[in-house]
């Protein structure tokens, strides 16, 4: 029905009669002519209707906007003047001599131009995905995806299914569960992730795996979580972390290149403890400057508890942050909504120096707690954090989980606060995180219970966990974690030990994951793998504000679809069917 | 930790130090020394140790069926007398030099070469998926997509994703539904398609969607049904019937000569009136030479009411099925056989003839109804078949829905027995589909509601909807209906006159539908699409009898994964938290 697309029109079409399908996407009338912009999903082009052809200028006069029609025109040059710089195809416009109206529009109920609540958004998303940047997105999403294929396709990866209807386990508070109809009573899960199963594949002798996949988690959403997300999942045999991360990394500069002509140089390498000592993150910003300085054993001695308890304490910690020239713009006021800022991640306060001098001494700084700080380890601190006239340092100190989370926390937004973000791609790994963190005494995994520790056996793992290195690796881009994985365990007696560590009972993970314990038996590979979450890095290299922009339909931040109006009433004879009742209170 | 795979060795890499990583297939112990085959995805190569190198003789001597090792050793020609031409890398053999156990494996709970039931295999399914034939079906399968993404890529489609979790529908008697944990009470439910969402994505503007995707049935599940099935998803704005028709055409063509190297042809177009006709199924296998012939009229004044009951029935129908040469092959025990057989699909019994010597008129046809049929319906019958000596010729008479489902059984089973099936691909396209279908004086849309009807107004459609034709298109492929499609109704007053034909009020429609009548009212663009049964078709291709050795993980008859034990309990508190309780009685 067409020969050409809006988008492709150029100079080198003029004289050439084509035909376009589309949409109008704005009218105006002018000097006794017709004009319209018609779209379609490469763009825009001009179309001039002249009074002169009678029969066809009626029809065009009916037109509205976004009223689909089919046209038939001669491509012209602009007359210099008259050419739109703006728009892609603003050299030429398209002298109309043939249109149907192949379906007519009600005036929009939503204008695009005001401000739209995104809930108006989602209920005529048909609508809102015809915007050109909303439209752009998802056909970036597109190429996005058939760029990792064709790479992961030539590296010799299988894209190999995974059930989506698994195994709902006890544990799995955030899983959705499927009710059976076939085994009343019981309860299919959709998967997290497809981990177990992409194990059992490199068992399987499969070798090299991915798989672009729906994942779920049912918990409280926030801006960059979705129910339903997708990850580009990837399972290896026979290969190293260090091969793991080559060959990923080569992936993503490939994407970089291929979509938005960026090279993102080789990724560092930053251990957890670095990236923790140094940035107070496990997924630090590098685009931003700003970093922490440990000065705790400065402060041992000090009478100021604040300081010196925690400078004493082996969980604690004392971290500085010097923002550079920042002492005159940042008020008091300031400084009071950065102290509230920090203790939303439980800082009980926020010391602060300014630099008014750094030649005068301690007659130069102005903080309040500098009567309690002796001159050595003032000019310590001066020292080590190298600061000028016109700096200000704030200071953190409490357990070293609260200093790193808060001063983390700070940093990032004094840097955007003080405009200190560069406008670059900054990706690295890191690597050798611990094996488990301790909540209320308990062990729990940091990346999950299959995850292989570095170097160590299973009777070391257990005489001392807490201080175990696993092989894990997390690539992050610009303060966000884009991608994970680990080497797995490809032992049985090793599995155990983690198991028995986590506190899960021989009995209990006979039950949840004796599956698996089986399988180990039988000349598993080693293997290791990543998963990269699709959703964050389409946005990140769309620079959109959330996943939802990137997302053809999304769920609210309630988990609805607002669109179709989902989750809706089910039938009552389903539900007897599948032998489960609504258990409702009056009082919902 | 390799450097070649197991089936990349050969003649040109002799003499070379090679690192392979795999499993021990076999081993065998001769003339004192130890030969294992091993294996990875890509096959086997033959392994030989020499007792001259002591500690790697004393290593080897422990390999076991199934363990995992990473060999290097020198490739060496075989002698010619040991070539084995059965074997991909049958001209060479590996001499090992250094061994490493990776993992060792328990002896396996099942032996292959003994039969292994499919519960068996599916219980171990990381050892049946080791199978070189399982192996190869899986990476056919990925090297299947990848192809088809490929070529969808290249015309210009946009791989989109559409949600996982949608709307419940009263009627959707067969949908999984998921507790909504935020929304109590209320229920997603997995989509059977994405059929809604991707016309959504036409109304968008995206122009040509495709989409790999999940899709799921909650029935009763047959030789070829999953709950979880994927299809290959397709739509088109601006394009016929014929140009969807044309571009998957391409696409399948394109699959077969890459993977197969076939030359599929054009595919022939018929209509369901013909294969209805001809063949007695909407989904003709082709391979199969037999054809039903209609013998009504030769028989609307025969006394026998059997024949003239139907022949005179406007409902009904008489068809002769001839088999060339089988009058001597198929006794009197395989007609009753048969007979049993089109009981199965209702037919009543099963009339027949023998031509034994088709130059004596009456005296050369043997059959039981013979003495009912006049010699001018006997000849016409006999001519109108083409009946030769040593012919069979099977009659049905019943309505003309019996008709066609038993004697279109029987052909297929006729053709089989008597192994007159080519081993040929044999393509079609099957069009014009009736619109609806009347069940107990209800009509039901053949396709689905969305289905645009062939030249007709709304006010037509409703006033003679049973002879409306569907502009709709189905791929069969050998017998199977490998996909279907159609161009979409994309006008509201068209959409809801086949609301109200299918019995659907006004009320219904609006709140099951709403969204899409309002989203029809936008410059909707005429649409049209198809969607692939992407297991059926890689079943066909790799020559499998069930879809179940073509999915990795596929679930049991019953619905469930031995493997996993899934599906399972759910734990009470997360039942609580989505306000659903089991309401199993008593006996179950």
């Amino acid at each position: 029905m067409r020969s050409h697309y809006c988008g492709q029109l150029e100079t080198s079409l003029v004289n050439e009669t084509i035909t376009l399908c589309g949409w109008v996407n704005k009218r105006r009338d002018l000097g006794g002519l017709i004009f319209i912009d018609m779209r379609d999903r490469t763009g825009l082009v001009q179309v001039v209707f002249d009074p002169d052809q009678a029969a066809l200028f009626d029809t065009a006069n009916s037109l509205r906007q976004e009223f689909c029609i089919q046209l038939t025109g001669v491509v012209r040059a602009r007359p210099d003047s008259q050419v739109n710089a703006t728009m892609a195809t603003g050299a030429v416009e398209v002298m109309a001599t043939e249109l149907t109206i192949l379906n007519r529009s009600a005036p929009l109920p939503i204008d695009f131009n005001q401000h739209v609540s995104e809930e108006q958004r989602l209920r005529f998303r048909y609508l809102d995905l015809r915007r050109p940047n909303m439209n752009h997105n998802l056909q970036f999403r597109a190429r996005v995806t058939a760029a990792v294929r064709r790479f992961m396709d030539s590296a010799g990866f299988l894209d190999i299914e995974t059930p989506m209807l698994t195994r709902a386990t006890p544990e799995g508070a955030r899983d959705y569960l499927v009710p059976s109809r076939t085994h009343k009573g019981k309860f299919f899960a959709l998967p997290q992730s497809p981990q177990l199963f992409k194990q059992l594949l490199m068992m399987s002798g499969f070798d090299r795996y991915y798989q672009i996949v729906k994942c779920f988690r049912d918990e409280d959403l926030r801006a960059d979580r979705q129910p339903e997300f997708t990850q580009i999942d990837i399972e290896t045999s026979f290969m190293s972390a260090e091969q793991v991360m080559e060959v990923t990394e080569r992936m993503v500069q490939n994407l970089f290149r291929e979509m938005l002509e960026v090279d993102l140089g080789a990724f560092p390498q930053m251990t957890w403890h670095e990236a923790m000592r140094r940035f107070g993150s496990d997924k630090p910003d590098l685009r931003n400057p700003l970093e922490l300085v440990d000065v705790a054993d400065l402060l041992t001695d000090v009478e100021f508890k604040v300081f010196s308890g925690p400078a004493n304490d082996p969980k604690g910690r004392v971290a500085a942050l010097k923002v550079p020239g920042q002492a005159e713009s940042i008020s008091r006021k300031n400084i009071d909504e950065y102290t509230q800022f920090v203790g939303i991640y439980g800082a009980k306060g926020l010391a602060w120096m300014k630099i008014n001098d750094r030649a005068a001494g301690r007659d130069g700084v102005q903080s309040p707690v500098l009567k309690f700080i002796p001159d050595a380890a003032l000019e310590g601190i001066l020292e080590r954090t190298d600061a000028n006239t016109g700096d200000i340092i704030f200071f953190g100190a409490d357990s070293a989980t609260v200093v790193a989370e808060a001063m983390g926390a700070l940093r990032l937004k004094l840097g955007q606060d003080c405009g200190l973000v560069s406008d670059e791609w900054k990706p690295l790994w890191v690597i050798d995180f611990p094996m488990f963190e301790e909540h209320d005494g308990q062990l729990y995994a940091i990346h999950h219970p299959f995850t292989s520790p570095v170097n160590t056996t299973a009777e070391e793992l257990k005489a001392n966990p807490t201080t175990a290195l696993s092989n894990a690796y997390d690539m992050v881009l610009n303060g966000v974690e884009v991608g994970g994985g680990s080497v797995r365990i490809h032992d049985s007696e090793m599995q155990q030990a983690v198991f028995e560590i986590l506190g899960i009972s021989k009995a209990e993970a006979q039950e949840k994951f004796g599956f698996l314990l089986e399988a180990l038996k039988y000349g598993t590979p080693p293997h290791a793998g990543l998963a990269f979450g699709l959703d964050r890095l389409v946005m990140l290299m769309v620079g959109a504000s959330s996943i939802r922009d990137v997302i053809a339909f999304p769920k609210t931040t309630t988990a609805a679809c607002v669109l179709t109006d989902a989750p809706g009433l089910a039938n009552a004879d389903a539900l007897q069917e599948l032998s489960i009742a609504v258990s409702l209170k009056e009082t919902e």
